[in-house]
């Protein structure tokens, strides 16, 4: 017998390297890694584990990839809703965060959206804000997984009075997390519209310094691709590819609006694409092309994207609405079937971050990053599909138990890492400034 | 001090008759009916209650109406997705209904429907589906309020081998349950593409003998409006006001593909609408055109559809989708603010229903219909607006305690009134047998 330290057993072990199905199947963790899977009698033969994880009636998978969001925005969920982009933006968010965002605000606000993340089967995700040294502190004290980057303007940021301070601070977040196990770092200049070419180029070559990939918001909706072609004299992606910003490192969140052309350009230069559909459809942003980019060979993971454009950050419903909003965009209900999606949710998305050969499956080898879900629910009943119950049925509250990088940071229900009660209380305190400076 | 029998206190109190918005409220029950609301200390000073129930960071509001959907077919749940619908109903509903459907099936399954119903905070739905005095039966012993009919088709169904056997079968439950404090019954032609001219009459003058609803389902998609106008001669409202079926006790689930005149004579007339967003989506039938509906007077409600087209019955996510869905499709963030989706799924719904005496907003006078939802959680912090947080952020298991008709139905996550082991295992024995009779 070999020692372990967990073993998942009796579960449906869905690995998502493939479409297999393995009832009644066990997954072996030892240290940060995952050592064995496969059928639990033949596991159990060779494994003696010091804690076993009962996984009967559950689903037992790899930890779910929030592929794009802005986790301190959680302090300011359901601050607007229901306007138009321009009045949300200049009279809420933009004078909200001018006033407000700061390290404390970014650190509790992250720690919060971890909590509600790990509750609802997310272990890995991907940031995009201001101060986000707070982020990767929250994620590391919260134990989960991470790739993040400081947001880049042109303009002054509160955390950056100039572009130049937004690179350094980036390039300070690359030496001092590198070699972290959780924390991963990226180059994030915001938009095409709020960095000019020099800042692009700029951050493209500390990427390429570190070896890191580089996100990028680009083409949110038809506003923007009108504004980036009147100002570039050419559709935003012929101009990324002629300033030398596309390969396999480079991703990019939303691209609702993109053509024919472009997507074959990002499919050739090995770019990826993260999707956002509640976003998208809250913020009335349009419909992403997701199939179209898929068929063309372009890699696509899932966000959220924050908590004030969403405004929850459970990815099993954005599963839910990626499946049903191109249904019934293209009116073919057998695109984005259940599996593409859930493939979407963890493989692939790992991929689009540069994590793939950590997360995204359970295989031996990988990194331990692994939700169990409990079925043996009335909307869980009766169970024909498990790929079907996981995008049409399954909610984050269903997530039972976490597991990341080896580590349980939730069981049955219970987060081991984060003190919620002091969360809740610490970013209550936070929106409290917050509607004072805004007057509500 | 006056006696009562609950008193829901501390709460904020949203009785949806009108937008307020009452913190630290109280709502006081005695026997079926709200008899005060207000704040309170000043209700505390009036009323003494037999049990007192502490809402304090909860909303308190009326119960959800679910004004479509088909309860017995949770038994169908995830049985196959992401197929066209001639593949789906051909190879699996159709032989799968011919071959299970009896009223053990339909009394199960609705009850499971029940279940999950009361849990995600739903009081009063709206069924269509065969043998529904079993479905009856259900929803009186779960407690829950009801508005039902059976579906009638000129072919033989599992309960009857005529349309004439089928009209008996509605007039029995239109007899039986007169009366009921909880189940009300409608005639339910199935649709116009599946019932003749003859038999649409006929359910009309049903539902007049009784003065009952007539409720049938109306253009779900483009295919359906293209059929109907070829076998009529004309669009398929034009059609139903000349055979008479037009007025105020008319209503119509889904009317994706109605036109303009159609809406103007529907709303003429006084007819509803029941708007179904995710089964639209689902499989992939379209948009509904429901702000437009509403700018021209039709009162519209919200319902989840059978459990085999969503594949949940949680009114929350709904309630997300429809706002959301309509913001895309207009490409217009301002439409179906949270509000207008919030009354579409209470008030607005018991008025489809013509159930708008006894329930969908919280009036001294009407029955006591309340939910109370537990906002202390993660992902419902920080909290700027209640109908944000309703439509875009609480999940049905935030739902905690449930009233239907005066009785708690469900205390702190725990139902009173089903036996939810019992029930899941029969549905499970009803799947297994299905899976069998599929060769699945």
């Amino acid at each position: 017998m070999r020692e372990a330290d967990i073993c998942i057993s009796g579960g449906t072990v869905l690995p998502m390297d493939d479409d297999r199905i393995m009832r009644g199947g066990a997954v072996v963790v030892k240290d940060d890694v995952i050592v064995a899977l496969g059928d639990m009698s033949a596991v159990g033969r060779e494994w003696k584990a010091k804690k076993t994880i009962d996984a009967a009636r559950c689903i037992v998978m790899p930890g779910l990839i929030n592929a794009h969001t802005h986790a301190a925005m959680t302090c300011f969920r359901g601050i607007s809703d229901d306007k138009t982009l321009m009045d949300w933006l200049n009279n809420y968010i933009f004078p909200a965060e001018a006033q407000n965002v700061n390290p404390e605000f970014v650190y509790w606000g992250s720690l919060l959206a971890c909590a509600e993340m790990i509750r609802s089967g997310t272990t890995t995700f991907c940031d995009m804000y201001l101060f986000e040294g707070e982020t990767a502190r929250a994620a590391s004290d919260a134990g989960m997984r991470c790739l993040l980057g400081e947001a880049l303007f042109d303009f002054p940021s509160p955390n950056a009075k100039t572009p130049e301070e937004g690179l350094n601070y980036s390039r300070l977040l690359l030496e001092k997390w590198a070699g972290h196990p959780l924390v991963n770092i990226a180059v994030e200049p915001h938009a095409l519209y709020t960095c000019s070419p020099a800042l692009l180029e700029k951050a493209k070559r500390l990427a390429d310094d570190y070896g890191a990939p580089l996100a990028v918001h680009l083409l949110e909706n038809r506003g923007e691709r009108a504004e980036l072609e009147e100002k570039f004299g050419m559709p935003a992606v012929y101009f990324l590819r002629d300033l030398g910003l596309l390969d396999e490192r480079f991703f990019a969140f939303h691209c609702v609006a993109v053509d024919e052309e472009e997507m074959r350009i990002m499919a050739e230069r090995g770019c990826k694409v993260v999707y956002n559909p509640e976003s998208n459809m809250k913020l009335a942003s349009g419909v992403a092309p997701v199939t179209a980019m898929m068929e063309r060979g372009i890699v696509v993971g899932l966000g959220t994207d924050g908590a004030a454009s969403n405004n929850d950050l459970d990815m099993f419903l954005e599963m839910d609405t990626a499946a049903k909003l191109e249904k019934v965009e293209r009116l073919d209900p057998t695109v984005m079937s259940a599996l593409t999606v859930t493939r979407m949710a963890t493989c692939e998305g790992a991929k689009v971050l540069g994590l793939e050969e950590a997360t995204g499956s359970l295989q031996p080898g990988k990194k331990a990053d692994i939700i169990v879900i409990d079925m043996d629910k009335p909307h869980l009943t009766p169970l024909y599909n498990e790929y079907s119950h996981l995008v049409y049925a399954v909610k984050g509250d269903d997530v039972r138990t976490s597991i990341i990088n080896g580590k349980i940071v939730m069981e049955d229900g219970k987060l081991h890492t984060i003190d919620e009660k002091e969360v809740m209380s610490r970013v209550r305190t936070i929106a409290e400034k917050i509607k004072t400076g805004l007057g509500m």
